[in-house]
Protein backbone atom coordinates (compact mmCIF):
# COMPACT_ATOMS: atom_id res chain seq x y z
CA UNK A 1 0.00 0.00 0.00
CA UNK A 2 1.71 3.32 -1.33
CA UNK A 3 -0.10 7.00 -1.05
CA UNK A 4 1.14 9.46 -2.77
CA UNK A 5 0.91 13.34 -2.59
CA UNK A 6 1.42 14.95 -5.87
CA UNK A 7 0.36 18.44 -7.42
CA UNK A 8 -0.31 21.48 -6.01
CA UNK A 9 2.35 23.71 -6.54
CA UNK A 10 2.72 24.21 -10.43
CA UNK A 11 6.14 22.65 -10.46
CA UNK A 12 4.72 18.45 -10.41
CA UNK A 13 5.19 16.63 -13.86
CA UNK A 14 1.64 15.50 -13.43
CA UNK A 15 1.82 13.09 -16.54
CA UNK A 16 5.17 11.46 -14.94
CA UNK A 17 3.21 10.92 -11.85
CA UNK A 18 0.28 9.31 -13.74
CA UNK A 19 2.91 6.94 -15.68
CA UNK A 20 4.13 5.82 -12.44
CA UNK A 21 0.86 4.86 -10.25
CA UNK A 22 0.09 3.01 -13.82
CA UNK A 23 3.16 0.76 -13.43
CA UNK A 24 3.00 0.17 -9.76
CA UNK A 25 -1.18 -0.57 -10.01
CA UNK A 26 0.34 -3.27 -12.93
CA UNK A 27 3.17 -4.23 -9.84
CA UNK A 28 -0.25 -4.82 -7.86
CA UNK A 29 0.72 -2.16 -5.60
CA UNK A 30 -2.70 -0.40 -4.14
CA UNK A 31 -2.77 3.02 -4.72
CA UNK A 32 -4.14 5.93 -3.10
CA UNK A 33 -3.10 9.38 -4.91
CA UNK A 34 -3.83 12.80 -3.18
CA UNK A 35 -3.56 15.87 -5.08
CA UNK A 36 -3.00 19.79 -4.23
CA UNK A 37 -4.28 22.56 -6.04
CA UNK A 38 -3.41 26.34 -4.51
CA UNK A 39 -1.18 26.97 -7.87
CA UNK A 40 -4.33 26.61 -10.29
CA UNK A 41 -6.59 27.85 -8.02
CA UNK A 42 -4.70 31.27 -7.51
CA UNK A 43 -4.77 31.39 -11.56
CA UNK A 44 -8.57 30.80 -11.66
CA UNK A 45 -9.24 33.15 -8.68
CA UNK A 46 -7.93 35.69 -10.31
CA UNK A 47 -9.25 35.46 -13.65
CA UNK A 48 -12.65 35.14 -12.11
CA UNK A 49 -11.80 38.43 -10.26
CA UNK A 50 -11.54 37.26 -6.76
CA UNK A 51 -7.96 37.33 -6.27
CA UNK A 52 -6.08 35.23 -3.62
CA UNK A 53 -5.24 36.67 -0.25
CA UNK A 54 -2.53 35.41 1.76
CA UNK A 55 -2.05 36.23 5.83
CA UNK A 56 0.66 35.71 7.80
CA UNK A 57 -0.09 34.51 11.45
CA UNK A 58 1.06 35.43 14.70
CA UNK A 59 3.19 32.44 14.42
CA UNK A 60 4.54 32.57 11.03
CA UNK A 61 3.03 30.98 9.05
CA UNK A 62 1.80 31.86 5.52
CA UNK A 63 -1.65 30.83 4.88
CA UNK A 64 -4.41 31.37 1.87
CA UNK A 65 -7.57 33.25 3.58
CA UNK A 66 -10.76 31.12 2.81
CA UNK A 67 -13.67 33.25 2.65
CA UNK A 68 -16.92 31.36 1.11
CA UNK A 69 -16.35 32.63 -2.18
CA UNK A 70 -12.55 31.17 -1.91
CA UNK A 71 -13.78 27.86 -0.57
CA UNK A 72 -16.20 27.34 -3.83
CA UNK A 73 -13.23 28.31 -6.53
CA UNK A 74 -11.49 25.70 -4.48
CA UNK A 75 -13.79 23.39 -4.58
CA UNK A 76 -15.01 23.54 -7.95
CA UNK A 77 -10.42 24.01 -8.92
CA UNK A 78 -9.35 20.99 -7.07
CA UNK A 79 -12.06 18.65 -7.14
CA UNK A 80 -13.59 19.68 -10.36
CA UNK A 81 -10.61 20.39 -12.42
CA UNK A 82 -7.44 18.81 -11.25
CA UNK A 83 -8.83 15.56 -10.14
CA UNK A 84 -11.14 14.73 -12.70
CA UNK A 85 -8.00 15.70 -15.50
CA UNK A 86 -5.73 13.26 -13.04
CA UNK A 87 -8.66 10.51 -13.42
CA UNK A 88 -9.15 10.99 -17.02
CA UNK A 89 -5.67 11.11 -17.67
CA UNK A 90 -4.99 7.35 -15.64
CA UNK A 91 -8.23 6.14 -17.17
CA UNK A 92 -6.23 6.32 -20.40
CA UNK A 93 -3.31 4.69 -18.95
CA UNK A 94 -5.67 1.68 -17.68
CA UNK A 95 -5.52 2.60 -14.14
CA UNK A 96 -9.85 2.59 -13.18
CA UNK A 97 -8.89 5.21 -10.98
CA UNK A 98 -12.37 7.21 -9.05
CA UNK A 99 -11.97 10.66 -7.85
CA UNK A 100 -13.63 11.57 -4.81
CA UNK A 101 -13.31 14.70 -2.35
CA UNK A 102 -13.54 15.10 1.51
CA UNK A 103 -16.56 15.76 1.43
CA UNK A 104 -17.90 12.70 -0.36
CA UNK A 105 -19.45 10.22 1.67
CA UNK A 106 -17.60 12.06 4.56
CA UNK A 107 -13.99 10.15 3.41
CA UNK A 108 -12.23 13.07 5.31
CA UNK A 109 -14.07 15.01 8.45
CA UNK A 110 -12.42 18.02 9.88
CA UNK A 111 -12.30 20.73 12.23
CA UNK A 112 -12.84 23.99 11.05
CA UNK A 113 -10.69 26.87 12.31
CA UNK A 114 -13.31 29.43 11.63
CA UNK A 115 -11.04 32.48 13.42
CA UNK A 116 -7.19 33.21 12.23
CA UNK A 117 -5.28 35.41 14.23
CA UNK A 118 -2.85 37.12 11.87
CA UNK A 119 -0.45 40.16 11.54
CA UNK A 120 -0.84 42.88 9.04
CA UNK A 121 1.29 45.90 8.89
CA UNK A 122 2.63 45.13 11.92
CA UNK A 123 -0.69 44.87 13.81
CA UNK A 124 -2.40 41.82 15.13
CA UNK A 125 -6.09 41.10 13.64
CA UNK A 126 -8.72 38.83 14.30
CA UNK A 127 -10.04 37.53 10.77
CA UNK A 128 -13.34 35.87 11.01
CA UNK A 129 -14.86 33.58 8.15
CA UNK A 130 -12.53 31.46 7.13
CA UNK A 131 -13.35 28.01 5.76
CA UNK A 132 -9.97 26.18 6.52
CA UNK A 133 -9.29 23.14 8.72
CA UNK A 134 -7.45 20.15 10.11
CA UNK A 135 -8.39 16.56 9.63
CA UNK A 136 -9.43 14.53 12.40
CA UNK A 137 -11.30 11.59 10.56
CA UNK A 138 -11.15 9.44 7.39
CA UNK A 139 -13.49 7.36 6.52
CA UNK A 140 -10.89 4.39 5.98
CA UNK A 141 -13.93 1.66 5.45
CA UNK A 142 -15.13 3.52 2.36
CA UNK A 143 -11.12 3.94 1.38
CA UNK A 144 -10.74 0.21 1.53
CA UNK A 145 -14.22 -0.66 -0.24
CA UNK A 146 -12.51 0.95 -3.02
CA UNK A 147 -9.49 -0.22 -3.07
CA UNK A 148 -10.92 -3.87 -2.60
CA UNK A 149 -13.12 -3.54 -5.93
CA UNK A 150 -9.94 -2.57 -7.57
CA UNK A 151 -10.20 0.80 -7.58
CA UNK A 152 -7.49 3.42 -7.36
CA UNK A 153 -8.84 6.76 -5.22
CA UNK A 154 -7.84 9.89 -6.12
CA UNK A 155 -8.47 12.60 -3.14
CA UNK A 156 -9.02 16.13 -3.77
CA UNK A 157 -8.01 18.16 -0.36
CA UNK A 158 -11.52 19.46 1.26
CA UNK A 159 -12.76 18.03 4.37
CA UNK A 160 -16.50 17.92 5.83
CA UNK A 161 -16.75 19.79 9.41
CA UNK A 162 -18.81 18.57 12.00
CA UNK A 163 -21.19 21.13 11.10
CA UNK A 164 -21.33 19.82 7.59
CA UNK A 165 -19.27 22.82 5.89
CA UNK A 166 -17.16 22.27 3.54
CA UNK A 167 -13.60 23.09 4.47
CA UNK A 168 -10.12 23.80 2.45
CA UNK A 169 -7.59 21.54 3.94
CA UNK A 170 -3.54 21.19 3.57
CA UNK A 171 -3.43 18.09 0.95
CA UNK A 172 0.10 17.40 2.37
CA UNK A 173 -1.73 16.83 5.74
CA UNK A 174 -4.19 15.04 3.93
CA UNK A 175 -1.81 12.26 2.33
CA UNK A 176 -0.01 11.44 6.15
CA UNK A 177 -3.79 10.96 7.29
CA UNK A 178 -4.90 8.41 4.98
CA UNK A 179 -1.55 7.45 4.87
CA UNK A 180 -2.12 6.29 8.77
CA UNK A 181 -5.34 5.79 8.50
CA UNK A 182 -4.75 2.86 6.09
CA UNK A 183 -1.23 2.05 7.72
CA UNK A 184 0.29 2.22 4.38
CA UNK A 185 3.96 1.21 3.80
CA UNK A 186 5.07 3.98 2.06
CA UNK A 187 3.83 7.77 2.03
CA UNK A 188 5.81 9.77 -0.90
CA UNK A 189 5.03 12.99 -1.00
CA UNK A 190 5.91 15.06 -4.08
CA UNK A 191 7.45 18.48 -3.88
CA UNK A 192 9.22 21.30 -6.04
CA UNK A 193 12.47 20.46 -4.23
CA UNK A 194 14.52 17.20 -3.95
CA UNK A 195 13.43 16.64 -0.19
CA UNK A 196 14.84 18.51 2.86
CA UNK A 197 17.95 20.99 2.08
CA UNK A 198 19.93 21.61 5.23
CA UNK A 199 20.61 25.11 3.10
CA UNK A 200 17.60 26.00 0.87
CA UNK A 201 17.41 26.43 -1.76
CA UNK A 202 20.97 24.51 -2.22
CA UNK A 203 20.08 21.49 -3.47
CA UNK A 204 23.32 19.73 -3.17
CA UNK A 205 22.52 19.88 0.54
CA UNK A 206 20.07 17.65 0.51
CA UNK A 207 19.76 15.41 3.71
CA UNK A 208 19.17 11.70 2.48
CA UNK A 209 18.04 9.99 5.44
CA UNK A 210 16.40 10.82 8.92
CA UNK A 211 15.67 8.73 11.88
CA UNK A 212 11.79 9.31 12.97
CA UNK A 213 13.12 10.65 16.63
CA UNK A 214 15.53 13.08 14.39
CA UNK A 215 12.08 14.47 12.59
CA UNK A 216 11.01 17.22 14.42
CA UNK A 217 14.62 18.37 15.11
CA UNK A 218 15.28 18.71 11.83
CA UNK A 219 11.96 19.97 11.12
CA UNK A 220 12.62 22.78 13.60
CA UNK A 221 16.46 23.21 12.73
CA UNK A 222 15.78 22.67 8.71
CA UNK A 223 12.28 22.99 7.14
CA UNK A 224 11.26 26.00 5.75
CA UNK A 225 7.51 27.57 4.42
CA UNK A 226 5.91 24.19 3.07
CA UNK A 227 8.57 21.86 4.18
CA UNK A 228 7.29 22.85 7.36
CA UNK A 229 3.87 20.88 6.91
CA UNK A 230 5.05 17.86 4.45
CA UNK A 231 7.58 17.25 8.04
CA UNK A 232 4.70 17.40 10.22
CA UNK A 233 2.38 15.36 8.08
CA UNK A 234 5.56 12.88 8.22
CA UNK A 235 5.97 12.53 11.97
CA UNK A 236 2.11 12.23 12.48
CA UNK A 237 2.17 9.43 10.13
CA UNK A 238 4.99 7.98 11.10
CA UNK A 239 3.47 7.95 15.11
CA UNK A 240 0.67 5.83 13.61
CA UNK A 241 2.16 3.17 11.99
CA UNK A 242 3.38 4.68 8.23
CA UNK A 243 6.32 2.21 7.74
CA UNK A 244 8.00 4.84 5.49
CA UNK A 245 7.53 8.82 4.39
CA UNK A 246 10.05 10.17 1.58
CA UNK A 247 9.93 13.25 0.33
CA UNK A 248 11.23 13.85 -2.66
CA UNK A 249 11.46 15.63 -6.41
CA UNK A 250 7.97 15.92 -8.49
CA UNK A 251 10.29 17.68 -11.37
CA UNK A 252 11.86 14.85 -12.81
CA UNK A 253 11.03 11.87 -14.93
CA UNK A 254 9.78 9.10 -12.83
CA UNK A 255 9.31 10.96 -9.99
CA UNK A 256 7.50 8.38 -7.73
CA UNK A 257 9.87 5.09 -8.69
CA UNK A 258 12.55 7.49 -7.83
CA UNK A 259 10.96 8.14 -4.46
CA UNK A 260 10.39 4.58 -3.93
CA UNK A 261 13.55 3.91 -4.54
CA UNK A 262 14.80 5.98 -1.84
CA UNK A 263 15.96 9.69 -3.72
CA UNK A 264 15.00 12.06 -1.39
CA UNK A 265 14.75 12.58 1.66
CA UNK A 266 13.82 9.06 3.23
CA UNK A 267 12.33 8.87 7.23
CA UNK A 268 12.12 5.67 8.78
CA UNK B 1 -35.26 2.82 -6.04
CA UNK B 2 -35.80 6.38 -7.13
CA UNK B 3 -33.49 8.50 -9.83
CA UNK B 4 -34.20 11.99 -9.66
CA UNK B 5 -32.36 14.41 -12.55
CA UNK B 6 -32.20 18.12 -10.97
CA UNK B 7 -30.72 21.38 -12.13
CA UNK B 8 -28.55 22.37 -14.85
CA UNK B 9 -31.15 24.85 -16.32
CA UNK B 10 -30.67 27.49 -13.66
CA UNK B 11 -35.05 27.40 -12.45
CA UNK B 12 -34.83 24.72 -10.02
CA UNK B 13 -34.81 25.16 -6.43
CA UNK B 14 -31.86 23.23 -5.16
CA UNK B 15 -32.47 23.81 -1.74
CA UNK B 16 -35.88 22.34 -1.74
CA UNK B 17 -34.65 19.31 -4.17
CA UNK B 18 -32.04 18.44 -1.25
CA UNK B 19 -34.59 18.96 1.45
CA UNK B 20 -36.63 16.39 -0.11
CA UNK B 21 -34.26 13.80 -0.91
CA UNK B 22 -33.16 13.47 2.61
CA UNK B 23 -36.90 13.19 3.60
CA UNK B 24 -37.45 9.87 1.21
CA UNK B 25 -33.70 8.94 2.52
CA UNK B 26 -35.45 9.05 6.13
CA UNK B 27 -38.17 7.05 4.62
CA UNK B 28 -35.75 4.47 3.77
CA UNK B 29 -35.98 5.16 -0.16
CA UNK B 30 -32.65 4.70 -2.02
CA UNK B 31 -32.02 7.39 -4.06
CA UNK B 32 -29.76 8.65 -6.86
CA UNK B 33 -29.54 12.35 -7.95
CA UNK B 34 -28.21 13.18 -11.28
CA UNK B 35 -27.32 17.33 -12.15
CA UNK B 36 -27.12 19.17 -15.24
CA UNK B 37 -24.36 22.12 -15.35
CA UNK B 38 -25.19 24.46 -18.48
CA UNK B 39 -26.37 27.11 -17.01
CA UNK B 40 -23.69 28.15 -14.43
CA UNK B 41 -20.89 26.64 -17.08
CA UNK B 42 -22.58 29.39 -19.46
CA UNK B 43 -21.54 32.20 -16.57
CA UNK B 44 -18.38 30.80 -15.96
CA UNK B 45 -16.91 30.61 -19.13
CA UNK B 46 -18.21 34.11 -20.37
CA UNK B 47 -16.20 34.87 -17.17
CA UNK B 48 -13.54 32.83 -17.67
CA UNK B 49 -13.07 34.56 -21.39
CA UNK B 50 -14.24 31.36 -23.45
CA UNK B 51 -17.98 32.23 -23.71
CA UNK B 52 -19.61 28.72 -24.97
CA UNK B 53 -20.49 28.60 -28.67
CA UNK B 54 -24.35 26.94 -29.92
CA UNK B 55 -24.78 25.53 -33.04
CA UNK B 56 -27.96 23.85 -35.01
CA UNK B 57 -27.59 20.62 -36.11
CA UNK B 58 -28.87 19.79 -39.38
CA UNK B 59 -31.68 17.70 -38.22
CA UNK B 60 -32.67 21.29 -36.02
CA UNK B 61 -31.51 20.32 -32.65
CA UNK B 62 -29.51 22.96 -30.82
CA UNK B 63 -26.25 22.04 -28.36
CA UNK B 64 -22.91 23.25 -27.07
CA UNK B 65 -20.31 23.06 -29.40
CA UNK B 66 -17.84 21.09 -26.69
CA UNK B 67 -14.27 21.77 -28.21
CA UNK B 68 -11.69 20.87 -25.21
CA UNK B 69 -11.60 24.21 -22.90
CA UNK B 70 -15.20 24.05 -22.88
CA UNK B 71 -15.43 20.56 -21.86
CA UNK B 72 -12.17 21.21 -19.01
CA UNK B 73 -14.69 24.43 -18.01
CA UNK B 74 -17.54 21.76 -18.22
CA UNK B 75 -15.67 19.41 -15.56
CA UNK B 76 -14.94 22.16 -13.50
CA UNK B 77 -18.20 23.64 -12.95
CA UNK B 78 -20.21 19.92 -13.10
CA UNK B 79 -18.14 17.95 -11.22
CA UNK B 80 -16.26 20.61 -8.70
CA UNK B 81 -18.51 23.27 -8.15
CA UNK B 82 -22.34 22.00 -8.68
CA UNK B 83 -21.31 18.47 -7.49
CA UNK B 84 -19.73 19.46 -4.28
CA UNK B 85 -21.96 22.30 -3.26
CA UNK B 86 -24.65 19.35 -3.47
CA UNK B 87 -22.93 16.86 -1.68
CA UNK B 88 -22.08 19.32 0.70
CA UNK B 89 -26.06 20.58 1.45
CA UNK B 90 -27.16 16.83 1.27
CA UNK B 91 -24.47 15.83 4.09
CA UNK B 92 -25.74 19.32 6.51
CA UNK B 93 -29.12 17.33 6.30
CA UNK B 94 -27.93 14.45 7.29
CA UNK B 95 -27.30 12.60 4.16
CA UNK B 96 -24.95 10.17 3.21
CA UNK B 97 -23.76 11.85 -0.25
CA UNK B 98 -21.22 10.75 -2.54
CA UNK B 99 -20.38 13.10 -5.61
CA UNK B 100 -19.42 11.38 -8.96
CA UNK B 101 -18.67 11.68 -12.27
CA UNK B 102 -18.89 9.88 -15.26
CA UNK B 103 -15.18 9.21 -15.68
CA UNK B 104 -14.71 7.86 -11.92
CA UNK B 105 -14.20 4.08 -11.86
CA UNK B 106 -16.01 4.20 -15.48
CA UNK B 107 -19.36 4.66 -14.00
CA UNK B 108 -20.31 5.72 -17.19
CA UNK B 109 -19.10 4.95 -20.70
CA UNK B 110 -19.95 6.59 -23.89
CA UNK B 111 -19.30 7.36 -27.95
CA UNK B 112 -18.22 10.57 -28.70
CA UNK B 113 -19.98 12.17 -31.26
CA UNK B 114 -16.58 14.04 -32.61
CA UNK B 115 -17.68 15.92 -35.52
CA UNK B 116 -20.79 17.52 -35.90
CA UNK B 117 -23.16 18.85 -38.71
CA UNK B 118 -24.56 21.81 -38.58
CA UNK B 119 -26.23 24.69 -40.14
CA UNK B 120 -24.61 28.18 -40.07
CA UNK B 121 -25.60 31.06 -41.34
CA UNK B 122 -28.01 28.76 -44.51
CA UNK B 123 -24.63 26.51 -45.16
CA UNK B 124 -23.79 23.26 -44.05
CA UNK B 125 -20.75 22.57 -42.32
CA UNK B 126 -18.73 20.02 -40.54
CA UNK B 127 -17.45 20.83 -37.25
CA UNK B 128 -15.08 18.81 -35.51
CA UNK B 129 -12.96 18.21 -32.13
CA UNK B 130 -16.17 17.75 -30.45
CA UNK B 131 -15.85 16.83 -27.11
CA UNK B 132 -19.92 15.37 -26.27
CA UNK B 133 -21.31 11.80 -26.56
CA UNK B 134 -24.08 8.82 -26.08
CA UNK B 135 -24.57 6.84 -23.06
CA UNK B 136 -23.60 3.19 -23.38
CA UNK B 137 -23.23 1.44 -20.25
CA UNK B 138 -23.34 2.61 -16.73
CA UNK B 139 -21.24 0.69 -14.11
CA UNK B 140 -24.22 -1.21 -12.14
CA UNK B 141 -21.95 -3.09 -9.85
CA UNK B 142 -20.32 0.52 -8.41
CA UNK B 143 -23.37 2.49 -7.88
CA UNK B 144 -24.98 -0.80 -6.31
CA UNK B 145 -22.08 -1.29 -4.06
CA UNK B 146 -22.45 2.35 -2.99
CA UNK B 147 -26.42 2.31 -2.48
CA UNK B 148 -25.73 -1.28 -0.11
CA UNK B 149 -23.31 0.62 2.51
CA UNK B 150 -25.24 3.85 2.80
CA UNK B 151 -24.32 5.98 0.45
CA UNK B 152 -26.78 8.43 -2.06
CA UNK B 153 -24.92 8.87 -4.96
CA UNK B 154 -24.57 12.65 -6.45
CA UNK B 155 -23.94 12.20 -10.21
CA UNK B 156 -22.42 14.83 -12.85
CA UNK B 157 -22.78 14.72 -16.35
CA UNK B 158 -19.51 13.35 -17.83
CA UNK B 159 -18.88 10.04 -19.38
CA UNK B 160 -15.46 8.46 -20.73
CA UNK B 161 -15.21 7.63 -24.22
CA UNK B 162 -13.80 3.87 -24.53
CA UNK B 163 -9.97 5.67 -26.10
CA UNK B 164 -10.68 7.08 -22.29
CA UNK B 165 -11.13 10.70 -22.83
CA UNK B 166 -13.79 12.85 -21.29
CA UNK B 167 -17.30 13.79 -22.73
CA UNK B 168 -19.61 16.16 -22.25
CA UNK B 169 -23.11 14.01 -21.87
CA UNK B 170 -26.74 15.19 -21.75
CA UNK B 171 -28.23 15.09 -17.32
CA UNK B 172 -31.22 14.47 -18.92
CA UNK B 173 -30.32 11.06 -20.70
CA UNK B 174 -27.76 10.44 -17.93
CA UNK B 175 -30.28 10.28 -15.66
CA UNK B 176 -32.56 7.68 -17.85
CA UNK B 177 -29.81 5.72 -18.43
CA UNK B 178 -28.81 5.18 -14.87
CA UNK B 179 -32.43 4.44 -14.10
CA UNK B 180 -32.88 1.79 -16.63
CA UNK B 181 -29.61 0.10 -14.91
CA UNK B 182 -30.94 -0.44 -11.84
CA UNK B 183 -34.78 -0.61 -12.63
CA UNK B 184 -35.76 2.07 -11.28
CA UNK B 185 -38.80 2.35 -9.48
CA UNK B 186 -39.49 5.70 -10.61
CA UNK B 187 -37.77 8.04 -12.67
CA UNK B 188 -38.00 12.18 -11.74
CA UNK B 189 -36.59 14.61 -14.38
CA UNK B 190 -37.56 17.62 -12.71
CA UNK B 191 -37.27 21.22 -15.26
CA UNK B 192 -38.56 24.15 -15.54
CA UNK B 193 -42.00 24.09 -16.86
CA UNK B 194 -44.71 21.83 -15.35
CA UNK B 195 -44.04 18.52 -17.11
CA UNK B 196 -45.45 18.20 -21.20
CA UNK B 197 -47.74 21.06 -22.27
CA UNK B 198 -50.02 20.75 -25.04
CA UNK B 199 -49.74 24.34 -26.32
CA UNK B 200 -46.19 25.44 -25.05
CA UNK B 201 -45.58 27.55 -23.04
CA UNK B 202 -49.27 27.92 -21.87
CA UNK B 203 -48.93 26.10 -18.40
CA UNK B 204 -52.10 25.50 -18.22
CA UNK B 205 -52.08 22.53 -20.90
CA UNK B 206 -49.94 20.38 -19.20
CA UNK B 207 -50.54 16.88 -20.15
CA UNK B 208 -50.91 14.62 -16.74
CA UNK B 209 -50.48 11.20 -18.15
CA UNK B 210 -49.16 9.48 -21.50
CA UNK B 211 -49.31 5.39 -21.69
CA UNK B 212 -45.85 4.39 -22.89
CA UNK B 213 -46.83 3.23 -26.13
CA UNK B 214 -47.84 6.88 -26.86
CA UNK B 215 -44.76 8.82 -25.38
CA UNK B 216 -43.50 8.84 -29.15
CA UNK B 217 -46.21 10.40 -30.50
CA UNK B 218 -46.40 12.98 -27.71
CA UNK B 219 -42.89 13.71 -28.39
CA UNK B 220 -43.21 14.45 -32.08
CA UNK B 221 -46.47 16.46 -31.58
CA UNK B 222 -46.02 18.57 -28.73
CA UNK B 223 -42.19 18.59 -27.30
CA UNK B 224 -40.10 21.56 -28.09
CA UNK B 225 -36.26 22.21 -27.38
CA UNK B 226 -35.21 20.03 -24.94
CA UNK B 227 -38.27 18.52 -23.64
CA UNK B 228 -37.23 16.37 -26.56
CA UNK B 229 -34.54 14.99 -24.88
CA UNK B 230 -36.01 14.38 -21.77
CA UNK B 231 -38.76 12.61 -23.12
CA UNK B 232 -36.42 10.21 -25.58
CA UNK B 233 -35.09 9.32 -22.09
CA UNK B 234 -38.18 8.71 -20.78
CA UNK B 235 -38.85 5.72 -23.51
CA UNK B 236 -35.42 4.63 -23.46
CA UNK B 237 -36.03 4.38 -19.59
CA UNK B 238 -39.49 2.57 -19.83
CA UNK B 239 -38.07 0.21 -22.46
CA UNK B 240 -35.65 -1.29 -20.32
CA UNK B 241 -37.84 -1.90 -17.21
CA UNK B 242 -38.45 1.88 -15.34
CA UNK B 243 -41.98 1.55 -14.36
CA UNK B 244 -42.74 5.16 -13.87
CA UNK B 245 -41.04 8.18 -15.27
CA UNK B 246 -42.61 11.95 -14.15
CA UNK B 247 -41.68 14.95 -16.07
CA UNK B 248 -42.35 17.85 -13.20
CA UNK B 249 -41.91 21.24 -12.31
CA UNK B 250 -38.90 21.68 -9.98
CA UNK B 251 -39.39 25.39 -9.48
CA UNK B 252 -41.97 24.47 -6.80
CA UNK B 253 -42.16 24.07 -2.95
CA UNK B 254 -41.51 19.86 -2.34
CA UNK B 255 -40.56 19.81 -5.98
CA UNK B 256 -39.65 16.21 -5.38
CA UNK B 257 -42.27 14.45 -3.09
CA UNK B 258 -44.88 16.58 -5.47
CA UNK B 259 -43.79 14.95 -8.45
CA UNK B 260 -43.87 11.05 -6.43
CA UNK B 261 -47.30 11.93 -5.88
CA UNK B 262 -48.40 12.21 -9.76
CA UNK B 263 -47.74 16.32 -9.90
CA UNK B 264 -46.52 16.73 -13.53
CA UNK B 265 -46.53 14.20 -16.90
CA UNK B 266 -46.90 11.25 -16.26
CA UNK B 267 -45.84 8.42 -18.23
CA UNK B 268 -46.80 4.38 -17.12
Amino acid sequence: MIVVKAGGNGGTDVEAVCADVAELVRQGEQVVLVHGGSHETNLISEKLGHPPRFVTSVSGFVSRYTDRETLEIFAMVTAGRINKLLVERLQQLGVNALGLSGLDGRLLEGRRKGTLRIVENGKRKVLRGDYSGRIERVNVALLNALLMAGYVPVVAPLALSRQGEALNVDADRVAAAIGAALKAQTLVILSNVPGLLRRFPDESTLIPHIPPEKAQEHLDRYARGRMKKKLLGAIEALNEGVERVVIADGRVARPLLRALAGQGTVIR
